[in-house]
């Protein structure tokens, strides 16, 4: 894989979440957030603010950067607090009605919520819930939280409410929510999403206090990283300041291996690992595992970049830009049409021919989907004259969907489902071909090897090892097995 | 009153229906009928089509004429079966949202719903399906009707489920549903709104029924009239036919006689009666009540007309088209601010100076609402060097909001709330002023006279005689009497 | 035909102009005088404003209502100074660079200018002008009025460059110009098409001063007529008043007969006569003429109210509004396929059934181009149930194309050039049809009859006898007679 | 400077032209081109084709890959021909006439032509035209190119009219024009901007030939790179293939050296020399002259890292990335309003902190223009934990505007002229900054040193050196000089 531009041959990370509690720019703040988070959803976005009385919604499709930008959107979004999204398109297709927040009323005041992830059996709740005579006008599974949380008891404090509703999903999400009781953000049990705490002081020296997706966002707008929100933890946020909650049953947390891999943005530091370092690190344990004779490393970039770094100075090869990269494609082609797919890499990508011609390559990329980009880059690099292409990918095969809020092909499309090492080797066209194992990665993000009892991370599109019972899918499963 | 665009001192019908069951052009057919329901609602239009096996939706900001003639919205309409609905701005505001027909899923399949009118214990409905979880997307009635149905016991046939929420509805209203079992069209109890049947035979030479607002729609499509359908009706139509039923307590018809006075279309035919027959017939009496020496009888154009020409051939007067209209504002004036309504008058009449000049003129206009549009009108009969300006009503005066599905102002500024007929005739400039009486108007609808025990039509505007009970006005009511 | 609407089987101006010198609300003035002027041309609207320093234009394809009431718009068009235009679709199809007013940088300032009518000898112009160096911008004539300016010795005043261009051009043209200097208003020699002078006291108590296509348009302003601009005459309008000059060879005047007979507004005078009085007029002669035994005379609406009204006095017959037009299809169907034209009937009107069925009626209408609109008509009526359908034109046949700035379709598409009157009367299925004669309508003019050496009026469309000679299209006839 | 997108502290290329004849499918292929040329202008785009008889042209604001990728926009430019190219916004602003190709109806046919460059001479080119009565219609030099070629003697042949235009203006171009002749590409005398020749062999075995401003728009298309056009060349193609004329008077190559500091795309070739190694080498030449101790150095991304990667190597220093760009900024903020300039580096770049601090860095940018995005740079590196950091920049200080074709500030903001080296590094606050000396240039572009008598290369932005008479300039100052 080589970068974060949708419609190429790439998994895709579907959400971001971003919330100012307590600042007089609440508005402003959350759209600079979710600016520095649109590598996480670039299709759509979305902000509510709740100004003392009544919320105020605006849900754009396209990037922040051009829907947020303009005064007459902003100045709408009134309010000390604000809570906004970006999502990347997904089942469901690209409708207004699915960008979020969604925003219900409730007898005892208004609601939005907004949450990165998936539910393992949202089609289940959907179904019940539609049997009880809810009306759907999305097709979010987060309209199932909203639907659960509405049908709650109203007499219970609000985040009782959405407690009852969680404890009802079986899923990974980063949940953040905004009523005027406050706003709430909430990890599911395993934490399989990422979310932080961070803090600014504002203008009348109270704290903002802020949650978001990756401290990237905490970067671009100058606030202090706080801490992670934790696996399974509730926080609360009020003019109290921030209370913290463990309502669910304890569980081992299982963050998302991917997302060091490839999903978070490089200068973001999850869970007090640098993503970029750790990258490096891959690079270091790929080139300890894989190592050739070659005169150059070039990454497939930008993803590609770090690990490079590393693969270079721990292979001792010569590290080059042998690839260089269109800026201008990532929000070029509209439709996800198959055609422009297939245009993707042609679009994108161009070798760097000068530095290529005659030299024997090593490629580094993320990973590998479909295979397709692969093909592309290898014969592109050929083209240019490259004696030999070795390709060195900087995770283990991609063999296994996931389930957990990640947009991936069903499992037949993956190419290491299909084949075996030696044959994606041949029908990339690389001279060779290895991927880091899996022991390896978890040495690059420090751990000793991968404890196979209770793993540290969530890495079940390597290992098919799910960490949340995937009722959906079961069913499904299930159901044609019984011919239905 | 002098015609049917908005944002100038009317009232304004909010709603039109049309349906369309077994004919292969069904949503081009629903977009034709709804263009001839225009009058009823220039805001917005929306049709939902069903193929046998999914519903598709398209709904608008515009005319029909504008926004349904273009082939890639009709061809995404398949299927032998539509309803429509075009709608007047009121409260809840310009949202697309808010845009019906409204659809929603049940677990026994969709159905999509609309109608015209207005329910009258619409907010108690909301609070308490919001108290029991349900959450709401628009700001209309109809969720709260379609919210009763997804709560009915889902066991029940569509048109039990509909009957149900029904019952539970105070109001005015004609609603029309299309769902897997059929299209179904129901008229209140008290049929305030109009609805008629009608049929086409289509090229296989079954029959495609037809549910719309007003004959006028039927003859656009070239459709036969069938029969009106009746107060407390419910008209099933599927596979099999047209069945009937009448599910509710019967009551007295109380058909809206501002339907006759101004909202319905002069070529369209209700219960038996012409409205533009209607209209004539109303100045054949205003004449006889208030006729005065003149030299020419003139139209507040279009919707004076008819009114004006039968009142000059009563008063032996000559008829002149001493207004004229400039067509070209219908659709001007996007945004209802007061500026805009405030330059109205002068964008859309002119007065025919050759024709007026000297003269001593007699006015008819349909109703007084607020009465700038008089005042405005009076002045420009002046400028034009009328030497008498008389205005004459065709309606009595309009002094009781209407809560059944008209927009109107606030009691507190319709003139005739606030002043005497002399103060109006004042208030206006005019050197007379005579309304029509309640009695003429009953006369003009070929009835003796009121029947005060039990009124033959609904005529609230003009007496507060309201057949249907105001449950949330009545709330309001008290809660402002008791302080809260 | 039937009224002012595109895309129907009519005739259409194709150009209405306004301009205001001297006030503080120049623009706001100029399209309020526009949208008065909006059956003149409802395609594309343009303004441009000059002040003091430099011009700023707006050029919209659309409605004035629509696209000129935005304050935005407006605000861009400062100065005291605005010349605006409205124009209907011609050959050169629907562009925006079309849209008038033009401008043009000259060494001594700039200029816009905007005309009504059309050039006969423009083709050959516009050869000359590209072989001598200039760059067409637009397919409109009056790029190459402004090219023969821009061509003009420099050294002159304005007004004489203006006249220099003008010396060049044949044909039928009102023309306005804005400048530096000041405005300049131009009538061709033969005065086809209408020019009127009014005045505005402005708040400052002095004089603004205006000029525009038709009276209706000083009215919407409250604006005082103060004359027609004559035949061949050039208005200049500056700082010290206004002055007149005749800079050319003196002619008759051969005002436009049509525009009397449909074009202009009925409420607009010209030349010392009402229009709608002309009509009534015109209906009275074609009763004496063409009278017959009938129940109802019944106008096709709008445009031949008044003829029906007059017709219906002087016949002693009762008038009655037989058809209902629709008002929402104006602006309906925005691509002119031929589909849409033959929908156009239906869409438009429908029989007021109930007035008459079973009626011998006699309709009026003001003209027939190409039939088939007068065919659907005479078919509703007798589906209505009319028992006798009598069709009476209030003009002679419309035997010949329009070379001075109406959309006529080409002679061979004439009805009444390829039929007689009872082959006619045949087509479009009536039980009789006649026509006014042409001394007929000379009458209802005030004239004794045509004078036929020197005709007061161009009736070229009723007689063929064209003022202007046709140098394009005889150039053209001359090509295909030699075989070229 | 940091990176292609408009609005930030950086000189912008003006323009990129792209053309083909001969392909089947020439319109696609000059989209593909011009996306590949988009950093060399984002704002509009356009293209024209020629298919036999006539030419079809679309233009629009934006990317090349959101405007041009839709089917009906590509449908319509049908043609075995095509003309496009990108521009960037200049003086004349933001409007759609601005965008070329511009087109022109000659005598003889249709002419559309394109330009890379800036005129010296075209103010008074412009004036003297419009006293010759030339009408413009756009703000651009090219109108000035069109018109001097429409007045040119039609019989000559249209190259001929195009030198003959040429050789009155004064400036640096490279021009593309296609009219039924064929497709010509000129170069000016000092080929200041760049072009070359490429091939495809089309559907049927034939010979498509291309004219690109770089290979890399080649390359997007798989076609051959054949040659650079030379200085003063004129390039003919039509069907009997390729054509060189030399109609200027001969000059000494001035081709300007800031397209490969930082203008052209990494991966074009230039007259041989790869931009990728050129900037790598201008990277060593920079270690060379201004090494210094330090743990890392760190690109400004993306124009920096080839230069950052030379001087790591040569310095024997570790390259790290340690800012991280924001990929989503590129096309964020429309309005080039100051405020959103200001917020420009924070929007785009963020320290990659976990690698940045408490380590002693040296900074590579590829030049410094204001000052105020290496100033805020500087600050967020200190944030970041920085605990040296030393600027060094990768061409000599940019002391003078350009007028051949680049959007500089004018002079008295250019930061080197504002300040000696030690006051720059004081207002960015940088521990040392040092600057590449012009020999350094010089020598990594393989030449021994500036040859001062004949420059290889137009420098005149870092030596006030202009090749090419100012002479719109120079007037201006005289002028001012005497007090115009």
């Amino acid at each position: 894989m080589s970068d974060e531009t949708p419609f190429d041959d790439k998994l895709h990370e579907e959400c971001g979440v971003f919330g100012v509690f307590n600042h007089p720019d609440a508005a402003t703040l959350t759209a600079l957030g979710l600016h520095a988070l649109q590598h996480r959803g670039q299709e759509a976005a979305g902000i509510v603010a709740y100004q003392g009385t009544h919320f105020v919604t605006e849900r754009r499709l396209g990037l922040v950067g051009d829907k947020f930008t303009r005064s007459e959107v902003i100045s709408r979004l009134q309010g000390s607090r604000a809570i906004g999204h970006v999502r990347y398109s997904t089942s469901g297709g690209t409708l207004n009605r699915n960008i979020q927040p969604l925003y219900a009323d409730l007898s005892t005041g208004g609601i939005a919520i907004s949450h990165n992830g998936n539910l393992t059996n949202s089609s289940q709740l959907r179904s019940s819930l539609i049997a009880k005579g809810a009306i759907f006008q999305s097709t979010t599974d987060t309209e199932c939280i909203l639907h659960l949380i509405a049908l709650s008891e109203s007499s219970l404090p609000i985040h009782e409410r959405i407690i009852y509703a969680l404890k009802q999903v079986r899923g990974a999400y980063s949940l953040l929510s905004l009523s005027p009781e406050g706003m709430i953000g909430v990890r599911d049990p395993y934490g399989v999403r990422p979310m932080v705490l961070g803090k600014l002081v504002n203008e009348n020296s109270s704290d903002a206090h802020i949650l978001a997706s990756e401290t990237c966002a905490l970067d671009i707008i100058g606030a202090e990283y706080v801490r992670d929100i934790k696996p399974g933890e509730m926080v609360l946020i009020d003019e109290n300041g921030v209370r913290s909650l463990f309502p669910f049953e304890r569980n081992y947390s299982r963050f998302c291996v991917f997302e060091y891999v490839y999903f978070a943005r490089p200068d973001s530091i999850i869970d007090g690992l640098s993503v970029y370092e750790t990258r490096k690190n891959i690079g270091i344990e790929l080139a300890k595992e894989t190592t050739i004779e070659a005169d150059l490393v070039i990454p497939v970039p930008d993803s590609g970049n770090p690990a490079a770094m590393g693969y270079a100075r721990q292979a001792n090869i010569d590290f080059e830009l042998g690839i260089i990269r269109n800026h201008y494609v990532g929000r070029t082609f509209i439709e996800p049409t198959q055609h422009i797919r297939d245009l993707g890499v042609k679009l994108k990508h161009n070798a760097n021919k000068a530095s290529i011609n005659g030299k024997r390559i090593i490629l580094i990329d993320d990973s590998i989907v479909r295979g397709t980009t692969s093909k592309k880059i290898v014969e592109m690099m050929r083209q240019a004259g490259a004696k030999e292409v070795h390709m060195r990918i900087a995770s283990p095969p991609t063999a296994w969907s996931c389930f957990y809020g990640v947009d991936t092909p069903e499992r037949s499309k993956l190419l290491a489902y299909r084949m075996s090492v030696d044959e994606m080797c041949d029908f990339i066209g690389a001279d060779s071909l290895a991927f880091l194992s899996i022991d390896g990665l978890y040495r690059a993000m420090q751990q000793p090897s991968r404890n196979n009892q209770n793993p540290q991370y969530c890495d079940a599109c390597f290992t098919g090892d799910y960490p949340i019972k995937l009722e959906d899918e079961e069913k499904l499963r299930i159901s044609s097995l019984l011919g239905e």
